[in-house]
């Protein structure tokens, strides 16, 4: 019988010795839990994504020096772990995404990643030769199909590789498949995620263990939930989502031993809530940050970056900043001070009508007699910036952007103004879904003041002005924004769908002009299957 | 006897109907010269880099049916053209990096890219599956070897991949190679590639016809230099760098016909100056734009941005803005008019001293009676910024980034503020290189004040600031910057060559910390094999 320990840690990119104390720490805990091997997530010696840290030498030697300082530990338990290495083989990339399995004090065996997810936020094969040799991992007996993550994402009806590690593998007769992974949240990915581990499970009739990164990663978040298949298809063990767990189960070399569990769902605004505030924490834990501001407005979306982000850092670390000009209405001011007092946030207010005044004035020689206009509103965007920024650098704050996918998508927003911030904390929710979740938190404990909720989108840079005067509905503006950007839907397909022919087509228009804008926009939080960022890559001087 | 016409096109990424034309034109040019085949860059049907247009159907529908298009006009003479096409096959991506033959009105071949590019700027096994079966071409009784771009690139010591196309190819005894590109220009770029491209003929005892693309793709400038190599290595015909020509050469099917050519070379700055007049042109007119406007300090940065601004986009085109301050020194004044009178630009003066006082009042409760320093330093350098922007949105000219890359690199500058603008222009230049290129052009002709080039530079942000307060001189900086960006190198191998420990350590630690300013940063014209943008990427919540 073998237990086997699975090890859901939260490393830190590039902190190769602080991810080592904490294996060295989770490995001791295996061996008091008396297991016989503990496996770590994929590239857990170096956190994922390393990105281009995998070019300098130093870093490589680092995280091979790391496997050598763990192998007196392998002497009372087999650890597999993932980690970089080198192709010793001239021909091809100079590295592998690889398992390292270290036993007796030795590394027993290092297996390689043969898919390398090349898409949307992936870039492995920038780094990573594939592996086109396959071995099982022997462990006390038990016979291994050691795989790393993609290894087993290529069951689909319209296969992304040529071929599967895990039909190589089944021909050395393996008992157990071992998944080691670096998987990112998404909204539709933890139900994806499962169903591919099932239809392994499936395919290949061999119960599986999956252990998952979990941790924020700059603008990705990984949700953890590790876990354990019997060959039916049902959990042997679960582990939490995100946050980090130890747990273990044991292996009597055909199955798991005990009584199956069940799988449990949430709705969707419950698992975007823990990674939003998973994904905040991390951003400032791991930069040695405390403390956040930005500016409440008395819309919806800075309500809810200003309930996330004292959710998540505290309510004592947190600065709103009103920053009202002439055009501002006065619920502007009592909603924003109604939420700061429901939150326990300290709030300041801080005008930019003399500030605005002042620069209309410094400007008006140059503005050439031109009626008030974009310019006018922008600048009343950019001086909101400019104070945030410079408390920001007054007080080592970190400015949270508060703006939604909605208006990055159709480029509402002014740059270097509103959007601005070290951080975009809601900018992968559209107008759509930041009501959604603002609904859902208040229907826990009522937070943000209901007329927040009620009131009209306005960007309250000209009198009277509201969403609605340049922008569609956002019911019908979101549903294109999705099907154009999340499923890369033509504007055609749209249209057949019974979408308004010129709605379609401005909005479209809009959101490929805007690339500039997002060109130079702060990591957003990745939440769906396409965010704004490093997994769209769109060409900005172009005609489409 | 063969005549073949070389076209080095200038496509515009997604403009496919304007792209098409373009073809449809130099296709009639080469009818005109008598040509039996006219030959195309890789992926001139949509430009390249397309990025993930591909991941558009109708993009691709649209890219198909311009071959289509084009199918008539192949009556007269063989076309060799790049262009994406659909992978039938259902496992593996689901497309590739083709190059069409079409000949008697009719698709005769496709061939697709073996060898796919996916490190520094290059994506392309996000979008391609790599060929893995060969056919030479065959046009009018010569057999071409027919090879996309990076598919002579493999003849390297260390090779990025494990098969040689042209291996494979040899054994169907080809008379010719002919490879079509879109290889971007840096400054060490065109020497590597006409060696590699001598380095194929040699190895495989062939004639060589090479077609580049021109042109800027927003950040990416690509040279031409198109090019025709005898089977010893010498050219028998050489096309234009930085600009789109069509020119022509007999085959005899055994080696070219006529006297071969000699290689000319120009020192380092000539190509340079080329590549940014060709990317800054281009990245304007293929939006549209005519007039851009930036800051003008008295510093060598803006002076060399003025100076190429002017030159590509014609003196009538620019406003060139002077904001000082109290810190301003008189020469900051005079010399900025004096270059603009040199160059015939408008030149205006907007002080930012009312601005400043007024936001420091409006700022002064809330900045805790902490004594000035960083906040009011940038929000000088975030209130030109402003200004700069209003001027923009009320006119509509383009702001162009004045940065260079040692000053991006350790992240002095202001984010929102001096690092505004929509375009960079200089921003893969090294202080030290921009020295270099302001001499090389006043060496042509004098046009920046020699105060501008001589005095200490200096931000001017607070009283008698200079750069060198708290950096090292440029010369060290540089070179460290160069070694650690461009090369990968570690701070050990630096400090081994005797640079200071303590300026290594704190020139890395400053560049690594500053991964998040470069994040929201403008594209950055490149110059280099290593520019800041999409060719770099680190993590930015990261220890290292």
């Amino acid at each position: 019988m073998l237990r086997i320990a699975l090890v859901q840690m939260n490393p830190h990119v590039g902190n190769i010795e602080g991810n080592l104390e904490q294996i060295k720490d989770f490995t001791a805990q295996a061996v008091a839990a008396e297991a016989g091997l503990v496996v770590f997530p994929e590239l857990a010696i170096c956190g994922y994504p390393p990105l281009d840290l995998l070019l300098f030498d130093d870093f490589l030697s680092n995280c091979e020096q790391a496997i050598q300082l763990l192998l007196p530990l392998s002497e009372k338990i087999d650890i597999i772990v993932g980690g970089p290495s080198r192709n010793s083989r001239l021909e091809g990339k100079n590295l592998f995404n690889s398992a390292w399995h270290l036993s007796g004090g030795k590394v027993k065996a290092k297996v390689n990643k043969t898919l390398l997810p090349t898409y949307d936020v992936f870039d492995e094969y920038r780094y990573f030769e594939p592996n086109v040799v396959f071995q099982v991992v022997e462990c006390k007996g038990v016979k291994i199909a050691l795989t790393i993550c993609e290894d087993l994402w290529n069951l689909d009806s319209d296969p992304m590789y040529v071929k599967n590690p895990m039909d190589e593998l089944m021909e050395l007769k393996p008992d157990l498949m071992v998944n080691i992974a670096s998987s990112p949240f998404s909204d539709i990915q933890m139900g994806n995620r499962v169903g591919v581990l099932r239809k392994n499970v499936e395919q290949y009739n061999l119960p599986l263990i999956y252990v998952n990164q979990v941790g924020g990663q700059t603008d990705l978040i990984f949700d953890g939930h590790s876990i354990a298949l019997n060959k039916d298809g049902s959990p042997a063990l679960k582990l939490v989502g995100f946050d980090s767990q130890m747990a273990s189960l044991d292996f009597d070399g055909e199955a798991f031993i005990g009584e199956p569990l069940a799988f449990t769902h949430e709705v969707a605004e419950v698992y975007t809530h823990q990674a939003l505030l998973l994904g905040i924490r991390d951003f400032f834990q791991k930069q040695n940050f405390k403390t956040a501001i930005f500016g409440l407005s008395g819309g919806v979306d800075s309500a809810l970056v200003a309930t996330l982000a004292a959710q998540a850092l505290g309510k004592e670390n947190i600065l709103a900043v009103m920053m009202p000009s002439e055009y501002s209405s006065e619920h502007s001011i009592s909603d924003s001070i109604k939420l700061a007092e429901n939150l326990g946030i300290k709030c300041i207010k801080v005008p930019i009508t003399e500030g605005f005044n002042t620069l209309l004035e410094t400007l008006e020689p140059h503005f050439e007699g031109k009626s008030p206009g974009l310019a006018e509103e922008n600048l009343q965007a950019r001086l909101r910036g400019n104070i945030l920024m410079a408390l920001s650098n007054k007080h080592g704050h970190i400015v949270l952007n508060t703006s939604n996918k909605s208006e990055l998508a159709v480029g509402y927003g002014t740059l270097y103004g509103d959007m601005c911030g070290g951080l975009s904390v809601i900018g992968d929710l559209y107008k759509t879904q930041v009501y959604s979740l603002c609904n859902y938190l208040n229907s826990k404990k009522g937070i943000i003041p209901q007329n927040i909720l009620d009131k009209a989108p306005s960007a309250e840079l000209r009198p009277d002005q509201k969403d609605s005067d340049s922008l569609p509905d956002y019911e019908t503006l979101d549903s294109i924004l999705y099907q154009y950007i999340e499923l890369n839907q033509t504007a055609d397909s749209l249209i057949q769908q019974g979408f308004h022919q010129e709605t379609v087509l401005k909005t479209i228009q809009l959101v490929n002009c805007s690339e500039y804008k997002r060109k130079q926009f702060a990591p957003i939080l990745r939440l769906s299957q396409r965010a704004f960022g490093g997994g769209r890559r769109m060409p900005i001087v172009a005609k489409f």
